[in-house]
């Protein structure tokens, strides 16, 4: 543990989020999520929801200002009857740290796993919420 | 995640514990312990507290009854003016798996590193309880 | 060994059967079938029959209920004379636990294989029943 | 699997018995027995008993003749009323292939696991019977 | 060494061709064979000539039934008067073990290379014949 | 590179420093300090200043409050005329993080080698001052 | 450290700019780049400039004269208002080393990762200006 | 060092002409050759030039009588002005052990790369010697 | 293979064999001698006799010198009646090449267990003869 | 190969040099001296001579002023008439860059040998000359 960081963070977590550069991809995925054969790197945070997760790691790590949106989501399988009311607390968590990212894009469940095997990282949660997975694309690091 | 598993348990932590044998010793650390320094294994369990890993590890591992005391705690080092509620908590929980286990060793910090040293694995979480460490000695497994 | 863990299942296969997300696939292959060249990961259960396995597994591992089928068995090579008698004991483990998905697909050899390749983990028994290979997709654990 | 090869005997089971040499100790562990905690190399087989493994292993693997006894007991512990019925069956079996090799040592359980850590390796069963472990000693392989 | 097998198989050998399925191959190549940038797994076995390896593995290692000719040789380059008398001494050997293997598909040299690529593992021996190398398909273990 | 972490701060020493626990110790070496041939973990900072890495790590890294002095220096050996004012600058950076820390422990230079050895980490750096070796002993992180 | 080379430049760097050949490409990226994710061979210099990498670089480093511009650049991605003053400060130092070289290419930012994706290797640093990533083409080193 | 064996070639270098087989080939690289992001197999002789490295391998090493060239050269740069004088040297060494191998083979300076990518094995020399890079096809040892 | 190097002997062992300098021992085991769980090098030899080995080792390999006997052999054990015959081929084969080295010395059966322990490497052969493990001690090459 | 840097250093050689600190070993052993088995850090410089590389060496690296001798060399074994005249050139090359260090130490043969296990690193030439072995302890890198 250190001075400042959040408890929920790894250290190898930390390190992993460190390393990734513009426009590097994070997958933050459920507990149901295919995460150990989708990842190039795997984070285990087992037990974990994935709110106060990505309130965390948001406080360390912006979001790309050059796409439309830097924050993907999965689609509802059509047929599907599954209203995810998770993705509400993930907007009001966005919107905390940073307003103009708060609009998602909405990634169709195949397409998902295809770019999750893009991604940096996938952080493997517990998260008993479907449609849960998110994606995140790192941005730009400014001198304060 | 499976049927019936805690999921606050990683899938190398369950590997561990099915891995133990009798009289192995296992190590749940609270987060300022040295885990990573002491750890023949190591398994994270960052964010979590010790309460929850424990409760989630006695369903499915049991303690040794061929020692007085298959439960050991960190002493209070002396000076120091410290009163670990927390104990009374493990006492609660111990007591509900196996309440001849509930009486707890307690071991002076220095020897207690040299222990965990010798433990087959040290969980690491991120306990903020201070003297929050616990060893577990693994039993028998009977047929049922 | 763990309380309530069927001893049949190795650590090694718990951990994998744990890390397995939706959509996922494992292998139970017979003793002649090519495991260690098809494998991604290798798990092996020499000496055990299929049968035996798959009850033990299917006590933890949820089916998908997003496919038609999520049992698949390969298909007797045309010309060959042998009865599987083996798949109707595989219909009644599988009915026990998840009625909906009684109904195997049926998949030839060469294309088995293929899957087989692109299956997370594939475990390798002993089983000396002919066609007696099987996939497992992976479903959705759900909160009770 | 091999023509003539016992099918209970893994791949890396066979390659193990046949490196080793004259005078090298193998430990066929219990399902309780520290397996992973004392073994230089580890050979898992969850699931099996004892027995079938003994013998399938001295089908291929001499007794050492030059030690008043080549097999090894862990005795019970003073105060413990189990009575270890397994211990016939494994006479039964060695004396089959070994007449002279029936007699077993017996050895201390803390002295037991100091010899477990010096073998060559270690099996792991699943084998439920109490104080099931056995220690074989290699010999000498003669032309015939 | 072990009691009943052949002292020219390696440890390492025995461990491949147990692990070896249906339809997978195993070349033994001769002393000149590109061995070692073709092999996905590389068995040496300097010194040694082809027919006792193969006679030794044949005891072992049964072959594919499902295809016209599970024994392959690598034919002779046009233009090339080398007159491979091994392949007589061969086709001796197959026929003890499986008289109904003992006539070999010829192929071309470089399509051998290419075999051997795809092949589960290859010997290199000191063979020095010219064009002795032979391809093995591995068949079924059936219960005796 | 994160938001509010310094940027001489490398992902792997980020890491490191979230790893260790109280008691572990960091030591930070001067351009010349053997730092290949005594860390456990070596950790490159090559080109930096000790003091910049100093005032860095110190605004996330506690001191231990249990040890009379949890900073360590590198005593002039006797003999050597060098009065090593870098000392003072310590000193001052202590300070502003944790006053009660700011007066030092001086360590034998071969003391302070063998010391070094069982420390968790050393950072190399390429501070040409000389005796400008530091070692810092984990405190414990509080909740806020 | 050694007598004569700078030491900014870390015995890992060294090594690698010393095993680089004519026409292997090296990449100073800056702290925003996406180094760990592109790079073959990653080398971390967090917490410095490329000017002064990129000044120690060329010291022991030749430009390739067999293209028309050792040297390339991110371009700015059309529609941004970023005016990359340190390109003037790269134009400065190369020029320096050799005059020829002075002129770089501009290479748009996709094309700029596919590129670095192909190169030996990439210097992580911490760059805090935008658009300072930089490509060095090596050259040829001639007896003198 | 060994009776008979020149000391130029390093126990590495000699374990791989002994591995190669027939037709696998052999680059040795002039001080400028990018060596290691060519190799599959890289062995370092900094600081020998390429003639006595090519006399030394061709006493023990056969070349291919089956293509018309066995040994290839990089064609000059078409522009370049360079007059390669060693390449009569390289003759004059080939001639020795196999004269009908003297007359070499040119390739174009990219192609002699994706030739190089494909080569068993790369001998990085310090030759400074420009365009003094040179491919061996290995041939067939017969018996003595 | 190589020109004029013995085929019997392995690309690996002609790699140690040129490793080793002045004093370092040489194991070569017969097929009992625990090999694999004495030896820090372990290079196989299956099927192969000791004197044909001894032959093509010592083509190459200097005995020492410097000592009286830079050959041991394992002493019958006391109450053994074994007359190991093997030992007069031993010694003609060493007086063919280095006839003062051809008084051995004899080693007691656990001291050459810990002499072995510490050579260099260890071969491990296929054979039969018992007592048939030799050492030697490697001696000087010098200049011809 | 860089500007500046000789060409008998390799790239991992001048890692190791510059990795190492004050008061760290290096030997530099000749073609009959024990590296392989002595070194932790080998470095292979076959068919070099030690003068030469002395030489290179020395240009970066400095020497200890801190003890009486930083140079060493092996005594002549009692008995043995050699006499080593390469000592003298020695003397010449380290006088050469440092004066005050040219007068060595002798260590006796064995008492050298666990002073190279300690060594940072060991460089095998192969170096003709008996008693050829060297060791240079580093010194300090001071500001110029």
């Amino acid at each position: 543990m250190l001075k400042g960081i959040p408890k929920i963070i790894s250290p190898e977590l930390l390190k992993i989020l460190m390393e990734m550069g513009h426009g590097d991809e994070l997958v933050i995925g459920d507990g149901n999520f295919p995460a150990a054969s989708c990842a190039r790197r795997l984070v285990r945070a087992d037990g974990h929801g994935v709110p106060e997760l990505l309130d965390a790691i948001l406080k360390l790590f912006p979001l790309d200002p050059y796409v439309p949106a830097p924050v993907g989501l999965m689609a509802v399988v059509p047929g599907d009857t599954v209203q995810p009311v998770i993705w509400e607390e993930y907007r009001r968590i966005v919107e905390r740290y940073d307003p103009k990212a708060a609009e998602p894009e909405f990634i169709e469940r195949f397409a998902f796993y295809e770019r999750a095997k893009q991604a940096y990282a996938i952080v493997a949660t517990g998260e008993a919420a479907l449609y849960a997975n998110i994606i995140l694309k790192k941005g730009v690091v400014v001198e304060s």
